[in-house]
């Protein structure tokens, strides 16, 4: 699938101040459980063929959605992928519906410690070499620098096909690694919206995460620079990597059982109860406030 | 949401007599992991307001995909559901995510004996009644007949829809109670459409499959009657419910590795490893063919 449809937009619900929320459903994009991960696996891919590699390699962990998405990208293109996957924080490492469909689309999985990636990844690029393979580390060199702009091409369309559907004072959603938010930005810039963009940080401190979403946009506008006062990220509820609070358990029950919306505590449920956190901390009156559902179906379906 | 959005028809694959097999992504309705139960649901939630009851009552197993949809339309608007839940045609009661989600929202499920279901569509209206609520039985009468236009509503207008998206030389989908396919059909008999609408039985002989299509679409149809030569079923491949075999086993892990499609073993992949053995065995050629997924994402995690 080389194109992918248009993803509905529907109002969710008005809160007391006449704020609506509405949200983009991206987790309905049409191959492997969509989320936002589905169209960056597909610039990926691109970039894997264009550099004419032969083998993926990805970084993440047992509940990675990116992971899933390039493991089944990967078997539909009979390309072999191997993963680098960190234990949790704690040092446990928990079965997770993403991990087993890594497995059963006949993705690597090897284990690595998050304190020597750079060692891990070496190592997993000269095994790849010695098996005849010409390896793609899908965030660059051995410290995960030099391939920004390949995610963040993503989202940049994504930016003017929400104006089309629609005009927004609001476009919130979670924010991890930041490119999905950094593509968002560069199609603004392109276009001169002016909607405010929030990142609601699911992990990390405002400061950090600002920075890396700056590094994806400049990447990606290659020359040009991303107008800093536009990236917002809040960084309030933001809670261990898939950690999270009562709060955002009763988000997540709120919005399957009145709205059959399925949300997870990694990302979407934590953004979202952030965001209606923020509305009210900050006074929002009638705004048109855009939620992007950027997907993580087996998440919910690890914890339900 | 009172309208659901078009869902998209995308192309899967083309076989070696150059049919292609396109699929009508019904699983992407955006309300509770959409499927044709989801239209289906409205329906009958509709239909319970019109006739003034307060509290559901519906029928199916733990891995029901109705009383999923059911039991999160009931929890959105404050409406109490009772289920009754027959065991498996082997006796067992196996756990299952829709059963799980069902209790999530709050649905009282009630065991009941596949051989004794008047009996205890009874003892649960009395039950209801007792408690203060005017119960609405989704299937009518204690022997499950008189509510049978409510369900075959759903599917009328969206053959209309699929008219708007493309030309199909057929129409298939699984067939389980028949009412997805009836409503099809009566929507195909109002606009004197010509395409073939088969029906891929997962359990019931053909006749039987029939007689139930011809009963609910006559229902709908309300003095009219449908053209019985229109309806069409295959039931070679059927099994046990619930049960399939490594054939569709197989199908399920093609669908997902190679097109990102969750499909299941109780009705999607039971149905379309059927669809894709008959058009070998009619040598179908050149045949544009859409293959509705009706749904059921709980049902493949529940096998993942």
């Amino acid at each position: 699938m080389n194109q992918f449809p248009t993803t509905p937009i529907h109002l969710i619900e008005t809160d007391e101040a006449g704020n609506t929320f509405h949200l983009k459903r991206e987790d309905l994009l049409p191959f492997s459980f969509g989320g936002n991960k589905a169209r960056i696996g597909l610039e990926y891919m691109k970039d894997l063929h264009a550099r004419g590699a032969t083998h993926l390699l990805a970084y993440g962990n047992a509940r990675s959605n990116l992971c899933r998405v390039l493991s089944n990208l990967c078997a539909a293109n009979g390309i072999p992928i191997t993963i680098l996957s960190p234990a949790d924080d704690d040092g446990q490492r928990r079965e997770a519906f993403n991990e087993k469909l890594c497995r059963s689309f006949g993705a690597r999985i090897l284990p690595c410690l998050k304190t020597g990636v750079a060692d891990s990844v070496d190592m997993a690029m000269d095994m790849i070499r010695k098996e005849g393979g010409v390896p793609y580390y899908i965030y660059g060199d051995r410290t995960g620098q030099g391939n920004r702009a390949t995610p963040t091409a993503a989202y940049v369309p994504v930016y003017e096909e929400i104006r089309r559907q629609g005009d927004f004072d609001v476009i919130a959603l979670a924010c991890g690694t930041g490119m999905t938010q950094a593509g968002l930005l560069c199609g603004q810039q392109l276009s001169g919206g002016s909607e405010r963009i929030i990142g609601l940080s699911i992990a990390r401190e405002a400061a950090n995460a600002k920075a890396h979403i700056a590094a994806f946009a400049n990447a990606w506008l290659d020359g040009q620079t991303i107008d800093e006062s536009r990236i917002e990220v809040q960084d309030e509820r933001r809670q261990t990597y898939g950690v999270f609070d009562e709060d955002v358990a009763d988000t997540i029950r709120h919005m399957m059982r009145t709205h059959g919306v399925p949300m997870d505590g990694t990302y979407t449920g934590k953004a979202y109860c952030a965001l209606k956190k923020l509305a009210q901390k900050e006074g929002w009156q009638g705004k048109k406030v855009l939620f992007i559902h950027t997907g993580g179906t087996p998440l919910f379906f690890d914890t339900l």
